[in-house]
């Protein structure tokens, strides 16, 4: 087997825990994921830990049902911004829609970010696919998923475009002969395109990390395209092996296609986890937070994922694969999510109420021990199904610190993770070249 | 007299220095304005002066000339949110367009950086008006100012009723029985007007100070009939004390007109200072700043706000009044410079070249002793001309460092400042009532 170096691990902060149930527990008050503290406690943790980055979902509407659970967030390039000022290795991403912003504020505001934080900025680019964020911006619904994609890609165009705009050495900052920059490497964009008009250049000057990491999490055709294209790094959502590396090779594929090191696109699996010291107390861990939502609580969970009233489920008999139509044809929520938990569901001839067990976030489940977590990291990572990992632990903070100070050294231990940050950006950590902006002149040694 | 209580101050910082020379001075390096450093360390001396807010101008275009100035800046919410977290007690103002952003994504960001700060963030609304920055948006030239102004308008509407989605008393956290908050108190708003068709609610609570605290910076019609209507506290520009009486009362008035408590509109110009221990001093001070900038570098900075070419104008001779157009008609810049600096010129009958040793970056410039400084703030505090002021020091840090250290201590002496906070929020400081949200039932002691 080819060295693999070593794995990137991400901490995917959500909500109160990834397991919905996880403000039952009260570990911490029912509206800490307002607090900031709550937040930087995690990072902090997650920093000891040596991870390569704080994850935050998002979308811009009101998703939850306020009455049952903790609802609504805050805007996460605010919270990374406050996150970033908090810690010094770590790296942030944040999740922004290319639906429902504007490529000029957005691209600033992420260069911002990667300014602030000293180049550990990264962007994970959704196109939101719920009805309820279109009617927060003037439409009924959400626009068809082709479209979506097309409005994503002339994005990254713009976007890449203007964090391009001032090339590396355009600033002089000669003071003494008032000489600023030299204009001529501050470079307009003049985009002209079907969904952008935008001419540029940025009113900032290149960030960090030249531009900030591009992560992308869609796992429909336009969002493999989109990522394949332009992404660092494929948030993803495979639950099986098998899956995990079909869909690397696909990717790493399609990013050769693209003309592109396929080494320079990382696949990143999530994996929700409940830790125990044993797997007896990993499972009472799980069954305490289960026992909140109830039989139905986890029927309503798989239903939700495939469109349908929990009342069309029986948990006795398989999905109604017939009441299912192609995953290219959902146009209600994430492909991503449906596909993972039907594929679980058939290749194991699942009944509802065991696939209720065994999938809850939509993440590929581990319940076990800090030894079965880190078996199942390192096999997906040596079997060529992952180059990382978006870790979802079921509730925090305490699901970080076992992660951190009982899995971390097991993987350290095994060679496949790092035992101190060797860098400081997040390209740093996730073994990803800064990009040489489309402005620049060849290099001089380049050209002789 | 009646009692006037305290002033309110802000600490304006813009770029280097209010000074458009300040970079050259080499007080800190040229490119610091894009490190984070560089303005904690002036909030921190800030609040050191128990200063009510630092306040960040801002546009969405590259405006300056990158040639021969620092250029670009970090966007005002992520920087004013690592300046939060740096800080405990002083307020924090993003400027923000409303032209150029979306009601539910600004509403929310501004959201979360009140959480975030725990009640000290205020937005400064602006409408923007060059074409450079309607050129980033798809536009070939800024919108007219009516237009504007009408968005601006309804953007307040959008974004105040999705800041009161959330009742206060909406969460329950009551994790026991699983019951989150109560759904009939988080409230769709669904918005259908001219501009924005926006459902709701925010997917974020209520925030710390109900709302943000909202400033408004136009002077012209369209921007005193916004401020007058939405704001809590308006930035302006007069430069004489007979000005700003007039633009005091008018504001206050045009409050009134509203419906509201006048005195819950706070009035604040802005203050350009160079200051030294003695005339001589800030006057040397003064010389060499300007000396960066020759004569000609001073006489562009009054054609510029005009709208005319630097040739158009002798500097032995008054301004050409026959080449410019009544206020009202200028589309290509601030109503309120203009006419801030027209007022002056005319008034005392000023040359080209006086008129620009008079202002600087457009506001009143003060040169002189921190006793001058402070006459000149209790002055129109007491005449009822200002409720309070935005500092704008010729350099940073030193031109921060000298007005907390020796023009604070004078007011305090004259019992015109506060000695300490007494309050958490930006709203305490201001002396602002926190709003209710417009979905709140009458409280039972108001019904019975």
């Amino acid at each position: 087997m080819a060295d693999r170096g070593q794995m990137s691990i991400g901490m995917n902060i959500l909500g109160l825990g990834g397991h919905q149930a996880a403000w039952r527990v009260g570990e911490v008050s029912a509206t800490a994921y307002l607090d900031v503290e709550y937040y930087t406690n995690i990072a902090r943790i997650s920093e000891r830990g040596t991870l390569d980055a704080i994850f935050l979902a998002d979308g811009p509407a009101l998703q939850e049902n306020v009455g049952a659970n903790p609802a609504g967030r805050l805007e996460p390039t605010i919270l990374l911004t406050a996150i970033a000022v908090a810690t010094t290795h770590i790296g942030v991403i944040a999740t922004c829609s290319t639906t429902y912003n504007d490529p000029f504020n957005l691209a600033r505001r992420l260069a911002s970010l990667d300014h602030v934080s000293k180049g550990r900025a990264a962007w994970n680019i959704v196109t939101n696919a719920g009805d309820l964020a279109a009617q927060n911006f003037g439409l009924t619904g959400a626009p068809l998923h082709v479209d979506r994609y097309g409005r994503a890609d002339e994005f990254l165009e713009v976007a890449t475009a203007l964090w391009d705009s001032w090339e590396d050495d355009a600033i002089l900052a000669d003071a003494r002969a008032g000489r600023f920059a030299d204009p001529t490497r501050v470079h307009p964009i003049d985009h002209d395109g079907a969904q952008f008009k935008v001419r540029g250049p940025l009113n900032l000057p290149r960030s960090p990390q030249g531009r900030p990491v591009l992560f992308q999490a869609g796992s429909s055709e336009g969002g493999k395209t989109v990522g394949a294209r332009w992404a660092d790094a494929i948030f993803t959502t495979q639950t099986t092996l098998e899956d995990g590396r079909a869909f690397y090779d696909e990717m790493k594929g399609r990013a050769r296609r693209f003309g592109r090191n396929p080494a320079a696109l990382k696949i990143m699996p999530g994996l929700s986890t409940v830790i125990g010291s044993t797997e007896a107390e990993a499972q009472r861990r799980c069954d305490e937070l289960d026992g909140y939502l109830g039989e139905d609580g986890l029927l309503a969970q798989i239903a939700q994922r495939i469109g349908l009233s929990p009342d069309e489920l029986d948990p006795d008999a398989e999905l109604p694969w017939h009441r299912i139509g192609p995953v290219e044809s959902f146009e209600r929520g994430s492909h991503g999510f449906l596909e993972a938990q039907l594929n679980l569901a058939r290749r194991e001839g699942l009944t509802v109420r065991q696939l209720s067990r065994r999938i809850r976030s939509g993440h590929r489940l581990i319940v076990g021990t800090p030894e079965q977590v880190a078996d199942t990291l390192e096999e997906w990572f040596l079997a060529g199904a992952a180059d990382g990992f978006n870790i979802m632990p079921d509730m925090f903070p305490s699901g970080a610190e076992i992660f951190v100070d009982h899995v971390v050294p097991e993987l350290r231990r095994r060679g496949v993770f790092r035992h101190e940050y060797r860098g400081a950006t997040l390209r740093d950590h996730l073994g990803l070249d800064r990009p040489v902006s489309r402005f620049a002149e060849p290099q001089l040694e380049a050209v002789s």
